[in-house]
């Protein structure tokens, strides 16, 4: 289905071949709707149309430069838009995306030189889908309001805008707007949405299509997980070599901690390489940060915002800081204060058990053993459920002006959490308890059960929704037959976004480097769950959750720093579990070697791997040569331009 | 002395008042010669014409777009050089640096809007004298042969050019060209340099001078060095009170050792505020990294640059990393494992000299218990030396292409071996040795005598040969007193450049950040040090020299780095000083902890030390704020200007 623009303004949808539209200066052979509007259903005509008019007027009018078309009625609660080329070519120069020139190189798109890029006269060629939706939402996002305006057909107090407000901020806020969400291409999606997720195509997903359909975060997630479930294969042959061959005894604690720290800083460096090969091809190896706008939640009194002269909601940043360290970090610590209490109460009850079943043991009271395992590691997946509503509330609290700032806050909070969280009682049984056999049942236990809590609620239960369970949206469809096919789509759940999967990640690659050298099967059971973990992870953003916006990346951003950092606490356990390890205590037994001496060697060799982290880090450039010697052409060009414009 | 061009292509020279010039493109108020092309005496009539014709074409004919004078004789060994302003505007553009606006804020100056710029029409008060020879130099620098050009007046040999050769390089290397040399002006050099290195103004440098007159690593080098010493004040202070207080024995080690740890790293974090304030005031916050041409030395065969495929030497990386790798680092080894011997010939001698002295006490053989330290720190101080040569040839050896590669393994180089150099005894005694008596004293006898050597060699010998020994030039100068005061400049040593400075900073900020503590005066002796040190540096450079090309910076580049690796380092040592500590060991002993429990709370406080040092580089944010508002305006209007201009 495809736009058709009339005459000037007016845009009908054809359905059937692409149509040729022009804009006001350009001339595009066919435009298609990117994104819907859903309206709530008692808005008026003239706000409807005044919407229209914002989307569709030209820059220097303030307008978003869009095309919109009213859906199937003028009155209808819908608005489908579009975008004519230029604006969207406008915006990848803007975005800095680089496009494949002329002569094969990716080169920064410049679009008084757009004739000179491949595919410059066809767009849907030169951007891809997701990048389409991405800058329309961000025009839409940017339109601000002129001096004296306000939205036509409200209440006056409803309708109200000031200089420079975010229209549609305005719009979603006072309920005019009910949502917008990008459309799917079900051509384009089935060409590669079946064999990403239900074939068994080992390592193997179709990344430039997951690219071009959903965008740079969402494919770098893909990536990402691909490429580190590929990377589990080594620790887990290693592993269960180490687990299943009689020689298990011998030094294989020892050996799997020195190699745990080494192959995950190996595998974190070569990532960096693989993430700029891919953003390379990508064109968003050298990504322009974008001015950012105020996020929609942010409040504050009216003033002039000190970088932009505009005058908008300003909220003193002492006063954030305030709330930041007198109400969050309490609350946080007193959280953290819970889970470690949670931990406490959990060995109390195993204590009682372990008690209990020595003064009467029977077969029946064995589970009672596993209980409180069980019982704690529902706590802590509650907890952790809780935590992150009380996170995200506290951090809207703390009213951040952009949104990564929010980000920012709110990974830190849910990231220092998580890691008390999960790891507080493998580490008080590592250092404290010093009891390797409780640790490598513990690590068993949480693997095994977040392993069946994960597959069930995350495979088993979409799996069966989308087998036997009609969606709300097929249901929808059958009730009305002839609702917009469209509709449809703005019926299924929002994506929840990438957040959770990468601290699920987060989570089981600190179980991996940390502990796993008590329980080498480890990285074997992270490798099983990883493959499923992807195919579900597609299975859901293709079938179950409506198309999400997402921005063009560059790399997996702060997720990077996340692993790394974990990767420097590992080397501490890794070394501990070391010192503590029967092998190492039983050699210094034998050889009369006094703890003084095995404790200085672990303080030895911690820094030594410490160093060796640093030097590998360094060793392996963070660009392949053949993406810097890109790199430095493309600088090399750029500059050389600059000197004949001069 | 000015230039005046009396008709297009000819300049001569106007002594007195400044004389109007118009170049191709542009007017200017006035030029004066900036730098100083020195040729050899036997250099034919035609070659310097061709020099100076390439130095005054145009751009489009591959020329320098400079003016030329050839001294007092058309056929004299000298050139002089001056800059239209069109030339110097364009390169600023180039190069990145940010000037006032017309509204008074920094912006990154642009040539085709430079009418908004204050003194656009002045470029001498637009430009530094610094930036604007630096900008002369790199004119030159980059000047390249054209297709079939040779040298003419030379043999065919020596004068023979390959398309894109750079002709300086091929002019310095075939003996055409002897020296070039900016210029000083005597009259702004006397405005700030009297009171900079000989009144007592105590910790106020003229730093903005000094940017201006010797351009950006300079300025940045004495900015660091006043920070560093002021910083000093503190630690001063505080050592020298629990030095003499009767209260020295309590706590004194302990409490200077996490001191120690927390200034170092609070230091480093405001200095990077400090060298912001300054980048930013000084308008080289976001310089442009340039693309760099081939060091003059690099050889190989003739093949395609693969980034800019021009044709030029071409010298395989594999090679290269053969060198390093298999030569070079032996060669580094072998020096490393000369001076651990000369550290064990040391202890080996000390032990002679107490054994005789235990056998033959006597009031004459008192001296020979301080011989071997004597000889050691003599034996060091030659090794310093001799390493320095050897790796300047070995990274010379190795073939760098460009400068920063060729710095990048050079200092490398010279800091691991300083590194191991001047603190392998030091922690031999206090990790090995454990013996703190002799940490003191020889870290006293260090500083001591290192102090003398310094003052010695660094002040007291410029100050006479200042004072009483004519210099070379002035010399010269007498005995044929028409000579060209100009030429009086050349006849100055060269620069030898910052480098051994920087060194010397990173060795004694190495003894108060890792061994302090056992020496509470060392921050007293350094602060000492440091005051007379910027003035001999100052008068160094001021009279000593021939003035340097110097290039804009932003910072102090890869020294920051080095200082803060040494601050990670000093956590480790100061935590083991703090372990041995008699207060630590009195205390266990007294209250019957053990070893292992110390042992044990001394790699926790390191940890915790550490993870202190990332919170608070963490905490301290890297711009002050007014500066990352100002950055954040900066970017908003070019993000505006770009929108605008698309």
């Amino acid at each position: 289905m495809l736009f058709q623009r009339v005459s000037k303004g007016v845009v009908t949808i054809a359905s059937g071949s692409w149509t040729k539209v022009t804009c006001k200066c350009c001339f595009t052979d066919a435009v298609r709707p990117l994104l819907v509007i859903e309206l709530n259903k008692d808005v008026q005509l003239e706000t409807k149309e005044w919407i229209i008019s914002k989307i569709e007027a030209p820059a220097n009018k303030q307008g978003a430069q869009l095309l919109a078309h009213p859906g199937e009625d003028d009155d209808g609660d819908m608005i489908l838009v579009a975008a004519p080329s230029c604006t969207l070519l406008r915006n990848a120069e803007a975005l800095g995306l680089s496009k494949a020139y002329r002569d094969g190189t990716m080169l920064a798109f410049s679009y008084p030189d757009r004739a000179n890029f491949k595919n410059a006269d066809n767009v849907e060629e030169l951007l891809t889908l997701a990048e389409q939706q991405y800058i329309s939402k961000k025009e839409l996002d940017d339109l601000k309001a002129g001096t004296n305006e306000s939205i036509p057909g409200c209440s006056k107090d409803k309708g109200s805008l000031y200089p420079g407000e975010l229209i549609f901020q305005k719009l979603e806020k006072s309920g005019i707007v009910k949502t917008m969400y990008p459309l799917h291409d079900k051509e384009k999606l089935s060409a590669f949405s079946k064999q990403w997720y239900s074939q068994f195509n080992f390592g193997v997903q179709p990344l430039d299509y997951i690219h071009s359909y959903f965008g740079g975060t969402v494919a770098f997630y893909f990536s990402f997980l691909g490429f580190y479930t590929l990377s589990l294969l080594l620790p887990a042959v290693l592993g269960a070599v180490l687990y299943f061959l009689p020689w298990n005894s011998l030094n294989g604690q020892v050996l799997l901690a020195i190699f745990n720290v080494v192959w995950s800083t190996v595998v974190l460096e070569l990532w960096k390489r693989r993430s700029a090969e891919l953003a390379y091809g990508w064109g968003t190896l050298l990504l322009n940060s974008t001015f950012e706008e105020p996020r929609p939640n942010y409040r504050g009194t009216m003033g002039h915002n000190p970088v932009t002269r505009r005058w908008e909601p300003y909220f003193p940043s002492a006063e954030r800081k305030k709330r930041i360290w007198f109400v969050s970090t309490p609350v946080v610590c007193a959280f953290l204060w819970l889970t470690v209490m949670g931990m406490v109460a959990y060995f109390y009850l195993e204590w009682c058990a372990k008690d209990y079943y020595s003064r009467e043991p029977s077969w029946l009271a064995m589970p009672l053993l596993y209980l409180p395992s069980v019982l704690h590691i529902l706590y802590v997946d509650f907890m952790n459920h809780v935590y992150k509503t009380v996170a995200h509330m506290l951090t809207e609290w703390e009213n951040h002006r952009v949104e990564s700032d929010f980000q920012k806050h709110y990974t830190l909070k849910v990231l220092v959490f998580s890691f008390i969280n999960c790891f507080a009682v493998l580490f008080y049984i590592a250092f404290y308890k010093q009891d390797l056999e409780l640790l490598r049942k513990r690590l068993a236990s949480l693997l095994i059960v977040s392993q069946i809590i994960n597959q069930v609620t995350e495979a088993l239960v979409p799996y069966l929704q989308e087998r036997f369970l009609p969606s709300q949206g097929t249901k929808q469809r059958e009730a009305d037959p002839h609702i917009d096919k469209l509709r449809a789509q703005g019926c299924q759940p929002e994506y929840p976004g990438l957040f959770a999967e990468y601290i699920e990640l987060f989570v089981q690659f600190g179980y991996l480097s940390l502990f796993s050298c008590v329980y080498p099967l480890t990285a074997a059971l992270l490798f099983l769950n990883n493959v499923t973990e992807i195919r579900t992870d597609a299975l859901k953003i293709c079938k179950l959750f409506r198309k999400p916006f997402v921005a063009p990346a560059a790399n997996i951003g702060i997720w990077q720093t996340a692993f790394e950092a974990l990767g420097f606490v590992s080397v501490i356990s890794n070394c501990w579990l070391i010192l503590i390890s029967p092998q190492v205590t039983g050699y210094c037994q034998e050889n009369g070697v006094s703890f003084r001496y095995a404790l200085l060697c672990t303080i030895a060799l911690e820094h030594v791997l410490i160093i060796l982290k640093v030097v590998i880090a360094f060793v392996i450039p963070d660009l392949p040569k053949w993406v810097r010697i890109k790199v430095a052409q493309l600088e090399f060009r750029s500059r050389q331009a600059l000197k004949t414009v001069a």
